[in-house]
């Protein structure tokens, strides 16, 4: 019932009416060049975290076309001929892209992939879909560490996530920031932290909160967490929680925490910490949940609210408000020469030839700005602004970076997948070298991406050109 | 890699360490009722397509926990005697459910699902998953159909979709009311019509623009469709594309259409429909794309725009800007006993019991309103308003449908899946059924769903126990 097996079907299918253009007018096998970039960055913030890499590469390396496959193409009409070039299809391409776990910004190149026209653009779907979404994820999970600071962050949103989207919102979700998440399946298979509660079902299906509570202790010696707001969080939620902690404790036992899921959780922590506390149980963590999003959790912290671990469900699984990247994956050089992709204005003219990236740090170690240079560029001793002609900025004292690596040679992956944790580090130490500016909520800093001046020369060159043409 | 043979695991790690009481506590086997309703129609609409059903039942019926699935839970430190009652584990409950693509509203039980109570609330995540998005990108694709009227709709999502979720959102779409879809693996596993027109690195790579539509018309002598800005829509794509449409008249062949993807939608579909026609081309169809959603359609058409296909992508995939349906999944009955769970205000308090759903149709055939009533009650003959005591309403002289029928019965499906066209066109026929007045986008008439007096009358009871315990 999934894709597998299927893979090369996992498409727009302009990818394959073009493919079989490309195949019939002779152009397939053309060299061509293709980047990943976005233009917006979502939630109105500073910065993307860029994930889903190794997921995007994960299907091209396995990117095929079966029998079953092939008959369904040829009952939608395509060419016997192109079917036959199909069903040996392998991507051979290579592809540079920026590590998993990286901030980036918009206008810059994330991704390269170079390729024969016909494959590199037959896998554009693909990587849009899971770049676009695990990146937009990531960024949201960032934003949540960055409002929760060192208390604990877990991912709860499967309910609510877009259907199989769930198992890489949750995987996207710990690469942001997020310490565990309730999905058990993107647990195992990502090697994440799971971590549950209880659900007001369970109390009600006992009839006794009480009853409840020690039932669950008696299965779960370890890590528990009572939900408060069955029927009265403060008159009878934390009360019960009490008793049953106090019993736990005669036998040699601690309550892990408790669960405010409903009404003013402001409020309802600060009793309840007040509760537990006179109860001598102090060491009881406070966990909060419902409709959790950056800018409440910071509202909730800045009231003061004792609360040690948040759960966010539905907003981060969705990547709400936004709930896309605007990721776009544009030709850039077919048969060794620049394109471009010209538009009323310039900011959404394409950036042509074959690019690197760098990234400038300044004295004190932080992200100053990047660069779009040409590949053959080494330096970039100054940089203009993209869009504003008159507008530049010198680089050369800077200490730099350069950010497109391959992650994938001929159609095959040069190194292991690296773990989910590993990747997450990374995010956490890159979003650290960010200044501050670009990580506030409000009107956060634009962080500076500008043209080599030859990048720049080259695009407006082509785009006069085209100009004249027309 | 997808969750083929983990079936067990694609759920929230809360749901396993409840089963773990459950069976601990001897209160596994015990009868238990849940129902799936939501509370608040996405896109301030009046309307809610329900859809996700067969992908819910399909993943229930294979519902399971491999030997490495029971190894993995070992290790996370579950009981050797409940993991040996997972590995036998199978769904055995019987489901009950309005069909695929009926019209719902607020409140009332979409789903019931009866069983033991450890089986019963083991499903919850994964009927939460796909009932929430299906049902969420379902009426979206309604909405889009109000605006689009009679002119054809495609679903171009795929590469904003969250991952796989982009599965479920084509089909999900074509339920709601598009006629075709860019996702090929969807056409192919659903039976939905795919279409594809053209990217702009098609264009680009041919570097000349006639030259690269008159190759993708010799590729695709039928339905082709050509892009039209690439380089300037009006004074490159048109003039290009009527040249290669006479070329394709003298050939004997006719273009399909030509796609509009950037600027003034509005004008440059007029001047591009006034060059065409100048040119003896009315045949040639204009498609629109770019951002679209229901409210910049009508916008669109009523500016006159003759646009003959709308594609949409991202905001019917995502189903922006709400991103999630907000349907929950509550115990209604255990052992035999109607359960609640209270809030502080009556319209979180839960509806107990087991229970049927009525739909109520006026003198012209039309919906008139919903009633809620206990599975005892045959008839309803008026309805009290689900949270405020005073208003009632009678119901005596409707016609009357019970809409929760039995599709699952102790595990076992009662019938084949439909198909989706069949399932969208009972979609369309419901929706031709509901007053206008709740299908406008500004302020829809709320469309009523009460209470049988009896089910009135135990929820009352139940939540006045509780508080007098408290």
């Amino acid at each position: 019932m999934m894709i597998d097996g299927h893979t090369g079907l996992y498409t727009d299918m302009y990818q394959l009416t073009m493919a079989q253009a490309y195949f019939r007018d002779g152009t397939s096998e053309t060299p061509a060049v293709f980047d990943y970039f976005f233009r917006r960055i979502p939630f109105d913030g500073g910065f993307v975290v860029f994930a889903g890499l190794a997921d995007f590469l994960d299907i091209v390396e396995r990117f095929r076309y079966g029998a079953e496959d092939l008959s369904y193409l040829r009952s939608l009409g395509f060419d016997a001929g192109f079917l036959e070039y199909l069903g040996r299809f392998r991507f051979r391409g290579t592809i540079a892209s920026v590590r998993e776990g990286e901030i980036v910004f918009p206008v810059e190149p994330v991704v390269r992939v170079e390729g024969r026209l016909l494959e590199a653009q037959l896998v554009e779907t693909v990587l849009l879909n899971f770049l676009n979404f695990e990146s937009l994820v990531a960024t949201k999970a960032a934003r949540l560490r960055l409002a929760a600071g060192p208390r604990l962050l877990s991912e709860f949103g499967l309910r609510r996530s877009h259907g199989f989207g769930g198992i890489h919102a949750s995987r996207a979700a710990v690469i942001g920031g997020c310490d565990t998440t309730s999905n058990v399946y993107s647990s195992r298979r990502f090697g994440l932290r799971p971590a549950g509660t209880m659900a007001h079902s369970y109390i009600e299906s006992h009839g006794d909160e009480l009853e409840a509570f020690l039932s669950y202790a008696e299965s779960h010696p370890d890590g528990c967490i009572f939900l408060l707001d069955t029927y009265d969080t403060l008159r009878s939620g934390v009360p019960n929680a009490v008793r049953a902690a106090k019993e736990m404790e005669r036998r040699g036992r601690r309550l892990y925490g408790v669960r405010l899921d409903s009404g003013d959780l402001a409020y309802l922590a600060k009793e309840t910490r007040r509760m537990l506390d006179e109860a001598g149980l102090a060491y009881v963590k406070i966990v909060a949940s419902n409709l959790l999003d950056e800018h409440l959790i910071r509202s909730l912290l800045d009231q003061g609210a004792p609360i040690d671990l948040f759960g966010v469900g539905t907003r981060l699984a969705t990547g709400a408000p936004d709930g896309a990247l605007d990721g776009v994956y544009k030709l850039a050089e077919v048969g060794e020469e620049p394109r471009l992709k010209l538009s009323e204005s310039l900011t959404k003219t394409t950036l042509p030839g074959r690019k690197k990236l760098f990234r400038f740090l300044n004295g004190r170690g932080l992200f100053e700005a990047d660069a779009v240079a040409l590949e053959g560029e080494s330096e970039v001793p100054r940089m203009v602004h993209p869009f504003e002609p008159g507008k530049s900025m010198r680089l050369a004292e800077f200490r730099k970076e350069e950010l497109l690596v391959t992650v994938m040679e001929h159609g095959r992956r040069g190194f292991e997948p690296e773990p989910v944790d590993r990747i997450a580090a990374f995010a956490r130490e890159r979003l650290a070298l960010l200044p501050v500016e670009h990580k506030r909520f409000e009107n956060p800093h634009i962080y500076k991406v500008g043209l080599s001046e030859r990048l720049a020369e080259l695009r407006n060159g082509l785009a006069r050109l085209h100009r004249e043409e027309n």
